[in-house]
């Protein structure tokens, strides 16, 4: 049908076509333009933040601009304060990370490749006028080509591919302008001096008005990546249990995870450049920036588990009742607790205080898998409700079971954070929720319907069993690669 | 006992430390040498177009070099022959859509803000000496701090970003450089044209020698990723029933898939610079790039399901062998058929033919599901062997069969492509394996140690189902947000 009714479309006359679109032409400009609003608006809305950076931007423009507009200035500087513009325009970044690194790479890379341009010249004059352009020539060609090579080494290229550019470019341009112009040490001299001012330019207005850290993004965002897991597990029970109820309820806690599947390279990133800045605010020098990224790594193993447990969600599943209600409240159980262990570190690293409040939630989690395992133990299968039936909710309790070994994975690598980051260790005036006695795997249990007695052996998935006590930080069992 | 030990070290003499450096200095010297050299043959074996290219950036900056070399070219260019250079160092990008994305963006704000900067300039001239220099302050800030805002919409962004870099740095550089220097137009054209000069030097380069398409590179990733899944699973079913068995043998199809995870990035940008470049090989300009995103987007749906299996295959669980015997031989079968149906679309997105052979396989697995079914209906637990004891191996057979539904998306998604992009339909000429018989959905079973007889219903949970006849492309049932 679509089909259809677009080939008669295409049939229609192009001038009656292009009436349509000229009457309608006004009305699309405004529906266009509202619709540019918007999402400025949006945009803005999303990240205040961002509107400052722009103001900035235009900020340090104009005062770098200012070194042309005056005249006692101009002469310093000559016409290499073109040199400074340029400067401010391309290394002014969003994070005070991004810019320091920008800066720094690029005086750095200027003043090397600056000797060793001199030193190429130099070199190059030995051989005589005719010999000059050759030996210059092969020099750039060598060098371009093996500076280039070293982009490729994924250090370099995490950490200094803005010098390495800047390398190539200034050791080209010296090595060659040198040939034309005699005053080459002057030029030079003026250049460094106006790409000092244009970053020092940059840094300033950068950390002086409303500073925008890379390490403190990155902190929050791991906190936040956490905190969207958290709200899924602890919705997930009523949603999966109690599906077709609330459906016309708010879901979009249901979609949070989905921005952590994806989130390695935006933590990476922010990782790299946060260890450029200086210690700020509750952030010190040598803040253990990479701890985060170990975070990073386990929320996305959790969330990659919980994308495969979104999937029973909504599948029209119907197990037999009798085996849900058995599992129904561990799992519940499970997943809840697992959800409020989450939001209790991810509030634990926005605080920096110390994440005890998590370890009640852990081990509650962990006292729902052993009463899961008991109601497991218990099912015995009869002819009318067979293994395929009951299959989903089983795989939704392994699942989960997987989750919790996750979580206290991700509970043990905040926990190493904290004692890294020496996180404030507080007395909590609200005393934390008391772990609910849930436990019955002790009583060896009379299973209805059954008369033998069952001797439970609950065999461990984690390492230890975590106290409940304060500052005793655990090991990481094991380590995660991405 | 490592704390004590790192202790004593730390109290050691710092002048016997010293020494001790001194004296390993050469070794360890030698030895770092090495690893240099070791880890650039291996960066260069893994992909040997990085030496190609960075010989051909030495290439095109000597070739722009040569601009000021050389007397006649140097007395029509001027100074600004530095802009060249620049410009050749800037824009070379390992892709040819890089490349050509860099130069485009570039040559269309220098014209734009110079343009602008030109209005800039005589808008000042207006308003006296006096208010000159104020006026363009404020055009300056504007301008800059728009531009700047713009760069956060996320399609500027993706495709325009270095455009608008340009564009303010173009209008900063007129607007105020004007200013002083009173041949403006002269300036405006010389840079251009060394611009023109300096992106076409990049240009023809980049297309003529040994040419890296950023659309090939996305092709050929996307065929890849689907593979290291189709390794994946192929081996799976013999890893993980077979499991401590073949424990020394080469396990690294096993982490192929880790690759496909985080995937999206280098995808998305691929795919943007694909759309820049023009017809080339194989593909047309025109070619559906986008139908690679969703292509990766549910190969990394997959990947986050075979994430999860993963975690099953190393537990030393100990399912009743006589469970594991009735589903092994459909979940090795569900694995198998899986991983050959996604080697065969990636050999056929590889050669750009028809998929056929695909869809025998895919039929093939979701015949294997009915086995499974059927098996698992089976099933009724006796009192020792408990719901607990078997619920890995639960679990491992319901993640196939949601993996099934995938493969059977990525199937559909790669028809689309193929029809998309008109791939060629060959007839085979080696025979496709017929689907072998395994379907014993027809009959009602009379299941062991059970006297009833089961009525079967299976619930069909893919869409629909797939014909094994050849050009029919089924349709998408389901998109993924990823």
């Amino acid at each position: 049908m679509e089909i259809d009714q677009s080939a008669i479309q295409e049939k229609a006359r192009p001038l009656t076509r292009a009436r349509g679109l000229l009457k309608a032409l006004p009305g699309k400009a405004e529906a266009e333009v509202i619709g540019f609003a918007k999402s400025v608006r949006k945009l803005a809305q999303d990240d205040p933040r961002r509107i400052i950076h722009s103001l900035k931007v235009g900020l340090a423009l104009t005062l770098v601009s200012s070194i042309y507009y005056l005249r006692p200035l101009y002469k310093s500087f000559g016409e290499a304060g073109i040199w400074a513009v340029l400067t401010v325009v391309v290394i002014f970044e969003f994070t005070v990370g991004g810019t320091l690194s920008k800066s720094l790479n690029r005086g750095f890379a200027t003043l090397l490749a600056g000797a060793l341009g001199l030193g190429a010249q130099h070199l190059a004059s030995l051989s005589g006028e005719k010999g000059q352009p050759i030996v210059l020539g092969i020099l750039v060609f060598l060098l371009a080509a093996a500076s280039t090579f070293t982009r490729f080494f994924p250090r370099i290229k995490a950490r200094y591919d803005y010098g390495v550019l800047i390398f190539i470019l200034t050791f080209s341009l010296v090595s060659v302008s040198g040939y034309r112009v005699e005053e080459l040490l002057v030029l030079a001299s003026q250049r460094l001096s106006t790409i000092l001012v244009g970053g020092a330019i940059c840094i300033v207005v950068s950390i002086c008005i409303c500073p925008v850290w890379a390490g403190e993004n990155l902190h929050n965002s791991v906190a936040s990546n956490i905190e969207n897991l958290a709200s899924y597990l602890e919705g997930f029970g009523g949603e999966y249990f109690q599906s077709g109820e609330g459906s016309d309820s708010d879901r979009s806690f249901l979609e949070g995870y989905k921005k952590v599947l994806n989130s390695k390279p935006t933590e990476e990133t922010m990782a790299n450049l946060a260890t450029w800045e200086p210690g700020h605010g509750r952030f010190g020098f040598r803040h253990p920036w990479k701890q985060y990224l170990k975070i990073g790594a386990l929320s996305r193993q959790c969330a990659y588990q919980i994308e495969t447990l979104n999937g029973y969600i909504n599948s029209d599943n119907q197990a037999p009742l009798e085996f849900r209600c058995k599992i129904q409240e561990s799992c519940t159980q499970i997943s809840a607790e697992c959800g409020k262990a989450l939001k209790s570190l991810a509030s634990a690293i926005k605080t920096m205080t110390f994440p005890s409040s998590a370890n009640v939630h852990v081990e509650n989690s962990k006292t729902a898998v052993k009463d899961l395992k008991i109601s497991l133990k218990a099912v015995s299968l009869e002819h009318d409700q067979e293994l395929l039936a009951i299959l989903p909710d089983a795989t939704v309790a392994s699942i989960l079971v997987e989750i919790v070994i996750c979580v206290e994975k991700i509970s043990e690598s905040v926990h190493e954070l904290s004692n890294l980051a020496h996180f404030k260790s507080v007395e909590p005036t609200v005393s934390p929720e008391k772990p609910q006695l849930l436990h019955r795997g002790a009583i060896n249990p009379v299973l209805e319907g059954d008369g033998d007695h069952v001797i439970i052996t609950i065999h461990e998935t984690s390492t230890d069993s975590q106290e409940n006590e304060h500052p005793k930080a655990p090991k990481v069992g094991q380590r995660v690669e991405l």
